[in-house]
């Protein structure tokens, strides 16, 4: 295995060449990451591409901060948790109307080593994508219990896959 | 050199640390991060003490998205660059205002490998932090040029140090 001085370089490859495609067909991207906190975009940025590709992200770890940097319902995270399809659908929503990006890419999970206050399981992740204009797509994902570290990179990897379908369709 | 499976073991140590020594004090934390893109944040929820610490942050990577995201004037930003200690107590106040943390971290400088759009040289960071209620404190560094990802770590260190300057301050 081999790295850049922070970020693992294997998804900083994937990352250069998702961003290096989104860019050739002109469009932009901003990310709304809950448990991978950032991950994705950093991630991005490192890679080849991201300077005309990337506008940007939004973290939101807490469901309060879903709440404040989304405008996402607090009742509706009080009451359904924050790991569903809904709320990464509002994700989604929220990060397109707040940039001006062309695509949003969104995740909600739990990562681990414990399941989250609402009792969702590890390895339970969201992962959605949207243009603007269009419907979004929600992944949801049941990846087999492991450590929180392999489960955030199988997360960044798939986020980057479906962004890199979403951009190509059409 | 060891590692997580994502970032480097170092930084998420060093996040660890400082996030741990921040819950004690029963601050909360929110990032707005322009060059690192969302690194901080990520280091930070990878490391022990985050989900009673880490709100989230904002990735602010172009200056359109710090016009929309965080509000910050177009204006200046045009005028000026986006590598100015006035950007960066924009972003610190934007962050506050935008999330329910007690105190803001935020990174805007110039990585490399080449000058910013507005000719700012490589390694010309401003790192700043600011407690709610009580006035920024922006440090200007104007690190040796070097390699991105070593400029990165350096940034993603020295940034976690000053916020925890100012987590201990008063």
């Amino acid at each position: 295995m081999k790295y850049t001085d922070c970020i693992h370089v294997s998804l900083v490859k994937e990352a250069g060449r998702v961003l290096q495609d989104v860019g050739r067909r002109k469009l932009t991207v901003v990310t709304a990451e809950s448990c991978t906190a950032g991950l994705i975009a950093a991630t991005m940025s490192e890679g080849e591409g991201a300077s005309n590709t990337l506008h940007g992200g939004f973290v939101v770890y807490t469901k309060a901060n879903k709440a404040k940097a989304l405008g996402i319902s607090k009742a509706l995270l009080d009451r359904e948790g924050s790991v569903t399809r809904q709320v990464a659908e509002r994700m989604l929503a929220a990060a397109l109307k707040r940039s001006p990006a062309d695509i949003a890419l969104a995740v909600t999970g739990v990562l681990g080593p414990e399941p989250d206050e609402d009792g969702n399981p590890v390895g339970l992740i969201f992962i959605g994508c949207q243009r603007r204009g269009e419907l979004p797509v929600v992944e949801r994902n049941q990846y087999r219990k492991a450590r929180p570290g392999a489960l955030r990179q199988r997360t960044v990897k798939d986020a980057l896959r479906l962004l890199q379908r979403v951009a190509q369709s059409r």
